[in-house]
């Protein structure tokens, strides 16, 4: 028998604005005080990237003094897709030997643990569910903390259907693979009445707005928001016969979230 | 031509403890200050209930004074489904003159509007969409604040693939078709590798997990949430399988997330 583990795994949210040029917000324009608290005081941390972790923290402290200096924080970088434990698959039963159970190793000597990714909610769009994962496995008590998700302030914005809604990830970069799967998610919107969520790199925003406004009927909805929660944030939303006669540049550096609904 | 309206259309989050006996959060513990800054300034809202509503309003005047007093701020309430105007489907084209245009009047006059739910985000999982979707037909920008999803809280502490996801919103009641959407479902997310996430009544928690237990494949991974962000939340995630051996009740009168991915 392991010894039970008495540290939590707290889900820490992040703001919004990595990555975009100029774009920092104030830390309580996103965050509650809460979650601010919760990652001033923990000492051990699992990161997508240690470096900008660091950042997060630099700006937690400004608001809520760091319980102990950042140089002595713990934060280990998650592993890598490819290079071993860092595959998209859920582990079927985590142990505590293996790559995730490891970076566990904090919560059974009692200290409390959080994650974190680059912007956003951690495990969603993002890695770290298989970490989640393994502390289920391990009966490590998981605390998710409110914080900004672009996929649903998007999806509240879009004025499309909040009762069923479904996020794909990213479409296929590649022309024909990218045009078939927009009418499929085209068909399945419409057959479960389901909007249909994607997102794509920055610098390709413009390419998969043609190619949606190219492949789609003219009566679907199409909503797209860019760098929502920043100062420069929008969402323009309207049928796709609409985009086309008011086209829209999107911008090439800012993350968008695109949405379709087709009637 | 109609004027350019010059209001915006806030979409303001709620706590997640509406309805769960005793269990009143602080508002910093989910909302980031900016929120409720914004809510302290608005003088018109659009609400899916009026009186709760004002119960909000006084938990923020805790934290940041009202700008105006309670009694003398518009609050409007959603027309109710059925009642005209208030069907789940998207206008294909609101107008001013119809029931959603006439509630966003105050941004004409140059005024803020906020819109929110009885809990969580408002348009997701909730009603609201039709008055976003109204605002986007009449060039009002809509403005999606940071704040707490129940349903994102329990995906990211699920454990189950965050990359791609749908909720459906709640299974059929009655028995045979439940169990029929519960089997199509899974075949969903075994096809896509989508994990599935569903709400219900609180009163019928421990019936939809029973009729889970029941119609799901042993190695089927199920997750449910009880009322996170709450004191007492708590995320239970583990194969069908590992349920039956073990099984959990569920409280009858908090909100759950449920949350399934077949391997």
């Amino acid at each position: 028998m392991n010894k039970t583990p008495t540290g939590k795994l707290y889900l820490m949210p992040n703001t919004l604005d990595f990555g975009v040029p100029g774009a920092e917000v104030d830390l309580q324009q996103v965050l509650p005080l809460h979650a601010i608290q919760i990652a001033a005081r923990l000492g051990h941390w699992v990161a997508e990237n240690a470096k900008t972790t660091r950042a997060f923290l630099k700006r937690v402290d400004a608001v809520q003094a760091l319980a102990q200096p950042l140089q002595s924080l713990q934060i280990v970088e998650l592993p890598r897709p490819g290079k071993g434990g860092g595959s998209s698959k859920t582990p079927a039963s985590p142990s505590p030997t293996d790559a995730w159970g490891a970076l566990l190793a904090p919560t059974l000597a009692g200290h409390d643990l959080g994650l974190i990714s680059e912007a956003g909610l951690p495990a969603i769009a993002d890695p770290g569910a298989q970490l989640v994962a393994a502390a289920h496995a391990q009966g490590v008590e998981v605390v998710p903390l409110s914080g900004p998700s672009s996929l649903l302030l998007a999806l509240a914005a879009s004025g499309l259907n909040g009762q069923s809604f479904a996020f794909v990830g990213y479409l296929p970069v590649e022309g024909p693979a990218r045009m078939t799967r927009i009418r499929e998610l085209e068909v399945l919107s419409q057959k479960a009445q389901q909007t249909q969520l994607m997102i794509e790199t920055p610098y390709r925003n413009e390419a998969l707005l043609q190619a949606l406004l190219q492949g789609l009927r003219p009566t679907t909805r199409l909503s797209v928001s860019c760098g929502l929660s920043l100062t420069q944030g929008w969402t323009h939303s309207a049928t796709v016969a609409q985009w086309r006669t008011q086209p829209r540049a999107l911008p090439d550096k800012v993350p968008a979230v695109f949405a379709l609904l087709a009637p």
